[in-house]
């Protein structure tokens, strides 16, 4: 099967590969977790190591700021923007979304005119306040990620957390039923330090990583590490050690 | 008593042989948890290892969807189609809801026109938009099931979960009154890393396994494993290890 | 004082003999925990070994389910309602409200005619569709209940539980004060497995029973079986096994 | 200080006396956990014990119940409605008000005929659905418990608990600031069993015992026994066993 | 800095002193944890050890109600309103705001014509009927607040908690926004009996005792005991001992 | 990178610097946690270490609590003003919204004026009774957050916590996804007593501590202190010893 590789050391790993090609990828985690950052790495990494041009579509952040974020990782923008080979685009979920359903749109001029296989939405939250109809939600974002892969893109899609420290109780989970895959980062208190969590939860037409990784965000941006051990509840952002950990740390570690 | 195979290892054994002749059967789960894996492969093996024509009623996803997916597990739903075992639907509950009502409508006569025995109807969230009113949506729920059993079908119906990890707290349950089977499929986390399991929690006319199953999503489709042993809480989605299975592990294992 | 026994096994010894005479008795649970179940077996016992002459009430099933569903434990409810035994009505909450304030309604005269002493309602949750207000519900229960005693009736009124497995967090209680007892039917995990949970909460003008037992549905019916040992929370659904149980699986049972 | 006994043992043992005189007593419990028994067996001591008449407010049961339920327990209601010691009322929360607040009520007239000093109101959750506004609700409570103050009586109020096993999550507890005293009747479940405890919050204006007594409906009405032991969360309904306690069950007792 | 001592032994000391000199200070607790016990005595003990005369405003209650409540703990309340010490001034929200933003208001004169310097306000939570608006009613709180200080007044303000037993889930807190000092009074249950907790939980303008202390109300009123020890999750309501404390308790002390 | 130093020893670390420089850095915390205190002494410091005159923006309090509260910690606000340091702006949030979206408002004359670099706004909350929308909140706390940014401005924001103890379940977010860094103040319940918790959840472009740090309001303002140990759930403010950290108290510490 036709891999769309992160580039990401690790999150690769787990998606078996990398993403599936022309399909929408939901990245959803509290405010700081690095959507936004695993992102732009997978655009950076799209133009830089697979000659995958993309395109950034923001409904908030001024361009800047995305040039501004992604140089302190060393990727540098507005070079790419400059060479063809990105395009930031600020817009509205409304516009982007008309846009988009017209035969020769903004966007898909874009896409033809620097060749765009990849994108990112950042984030697909606020389609949120298009309706308060969860129906109509669901109808609006099945067909806006349709009209993505009409154009032949692949998307990571950000979606902000209800939730600032583990699970939300009640979340509005209409976005995670029409997306292919599902990315969660949470924060998880571990060792009284806060600590970042990766799930892949589901990877449409693929097998994946199960396990609950831990990641932090570097210097060169995020770096998927090892498997949390020895604790339960992770998802919850507030896990226990379990009893044989517990009991290894009291009577093994410690003497 | 009359048996509709599912042909899936396992979960047949779980259902005591299948599911009961004309019946209705709710698979609920979260997004990515293989609800409407199993409901195709209900469907699948309904044709092929038990010579009994399917149709697949979808309210979102095109045809196109199912034949990608169900190619991934070796399933040629194109050539079942062609060989007048197989119809993909798309539609909308309003329509299929007056058309099921109807004398000759469009539904039946495909039931006759593949002398259909099975039918998969993906999903069953869809009708929850027809009305906000929880006593108008059973009554909704019950006449477009007694419809299904008037054709003489056995259906799989699927339902979205509210909660992606472990149960929802307040769920509207409409829907689990009015079937004939519940199967819950749900994401649980268990030494750090997120696995799922399966439960059949009701099974209207017959006994059933109790236990609760791990299974998975394999090449060949859903394959549901051996029981979980040791946790306490599994369908909480946030199970712990009970204290025996915690010394254990800190005595026999670690040494 | 004059006891109406259910004739199941394990729950008479529990109700210390049965019912309490022309008295409304709740049984509330989960789909598939058997409500309707314990219902029939009621009306069947009460006609065949206690030569006490049955209704049906039903709002949403036909009477062909309920001949169905019998049947699978061995009841012949046609028959019995050929022998003039056995009614089962399918009405609605409202007529057979209005019916009952009738001086001579259909109801009573069926009473009359196959001299009834025992009624199956099933279930009270459709009430609750009739208003919004709960002093209105309240009202209302209460007037249906009382038109019940006064034709002499012993009653079994189903309710259906909010919450799938365990307790619901924030139940409407209305029916459980109008009611002269209230059995509970539950969900609970043990043992990485689905039990059943019986629990008589209160049983007016008379001791009772106050252990959580376990219970099945066997090819002859509710089957009540011992209590539950070792185990902390039942109620919740999801209960923990106690320390010393922990204790004496860890060192005692494994060795 | 003077001490209104409820004549129950053990119940007026943790009151250091009983009632305080002339003051409002709120009895607060789920159904079944025996809250218009309390009342009664606190109206029927009155009589018999130390010659206080006594009235029952209803609002909801008829006269009859009362006397029904009262003979189980070898009360002889009608009896002491003929001696002139009792008067069961059934009547409204508004026309009790209303009559309340009249200079000669019927209410008053009643209590000026038998020389009542105790008065049972079942239930003040009545009182709920005259208004939606928990100001006015407070208000109407204070003025109606005043104006039972104003007649000279000592009143037992009961009151319906959200919640069936232990503490509801969202109280309307306007009642309990406006009484004087406050007593919690709760299910717990304890060894796979429910029992009942009864817990005295507050008693304005005097000490009172703080344990959590565990409580039973014999044949001779409410009987307070031993306070639990070796249990944490008790009033949550789903206690644990204390670590301490668990060792020596599994230690000593066990072996 | 200006101490305004409150006489309680054991609460000045917690506030390293006492409150602060023309401050707000808040006592916020469920019904009978001793809130306007503390406030009187905070009223009682600055007329007679400091010869600091105080106003008592309440809502609700007459002031019979406080000469009554007060004379249990051998104060004399009467006695001190004679004496010109002291005036307790049953009002409304609405009126007692009106008058405090009036150059020379009835509330005014009496701080004039007996010189108070303490106030005791019975309760705050009243003000939240006058407005749904959280805004609004933190701006109202703000201004009355402010108008007592114009006064040269020390307050007591009592507030009433959502929660029986621990913390409510989703508290108003506007006021706790407005005051600077706030005192928490909660029931715990610990060794199944319900204990008093006094917590400090902020003190404007100075540091202060941050130990969950028990306390009683004794004859002489409030008195501040020690600190808890061994327990975890007291404020919850429904703490657990530690584990520590458990292992103790079962090897050293039952021993 | 620029930094913008706090000042506040412990914090600078853990910032990795201090905050980034023209960036927006919400306080969160429930009230006396020292959201207030942080921000005074992040422009005490600015001003008489580093040389970079500040403002204070407040929408409840009077300036004059603002030099009240500072001369606590010793700092001399009144002097700081007069030397043309120092302004301190009570306003609304409609009027310096307005205000800053002027050409020449009054806020950025005085920029101008004092050649300020640091800005306290104390508290974003009250911008939330602006609008009931949280697109629109969030709109309006992002242009005003760019406000402050053009004008070169470094920005404390505090807001305040819904939850007392512990996390809110359920959090109005939008400041979280708008500012670039997001402090958190908790009261913690640990050894029976309530600490204070810091914990920098996300630091927008730069690396940061991840640990749960305790600190201090001592008598030169805020104090970072070290590290919370053996604990788990801080966050949740009820947190539990690790079973590790039991064990060593245990047979450890006791003995």
């Amino acid at each position: 099967m036709d891999r769309v590789k992160t580039g990401i050391k690790g999150l690769d790993e787990m998606l078996l590969g990398g993403f599936l090609l022309e399909t929408a990828n939901l990245v959803e985690g509290a405010p700081g977790t690095g959507k936004t950052t695993l992102g732009m790495q997978f655009i950076y990494n799209g133009i830089t190591q697979f000659n995958e041009p993309g395109l950034i579509l923001t409904f908030e952040e001024f361009p800047q700021q995305y040039y501004h974020d992604a140089k302190r990782f060393g990727w540098d923008f507005r070079g790419l923007e400059q060479a063809g080979k990105l395009r930031v685009i600020m817009t509205s979920p409304e516009v982007s979304k008309a846009d988009l359903e017209r035969v020769e749109g903004r966007i898909s001029s874009m896409v033809h005119e620097i060749g765009a296989r990849r994108i990112l939405v950042d984030s697909l939250s606020h389609f949120e306040r298009l309706t308060d109809d969860p129906s109509d939600l669901r109808s609006i974002l099945f067909s806006f990620i349709n009209s993505l892969k009409r154009e032949g893109l692949t998307s990571v899609l950000t979606r902000e957390s209800n939730a600032l420290i583990g699970e939300s109780d009640s979340a509005e989970e209409e976005a995670a039923f029409v997306v292919d895959s599902y990315l969660m980062l949470r924060y998880v208190e571990i060792e009284s330090a806060i600590r970042k969590a990766l799930l892949v939860l589901k990877l449409r037409g693929s097998d994946h990583a199960k396990d609950i990784r831990q990641f932090a965000i570097t210097a060169a941006g995020i770096e998927v590490q090892s498997k949390f051990e020895g604790q339960e509840g992770i998802m919850s952002g507030s896990p226990r050690r379990t009893m044989a950990e517990g009991f290894r740390e009291a009577f093994v570690k410690r003497k």
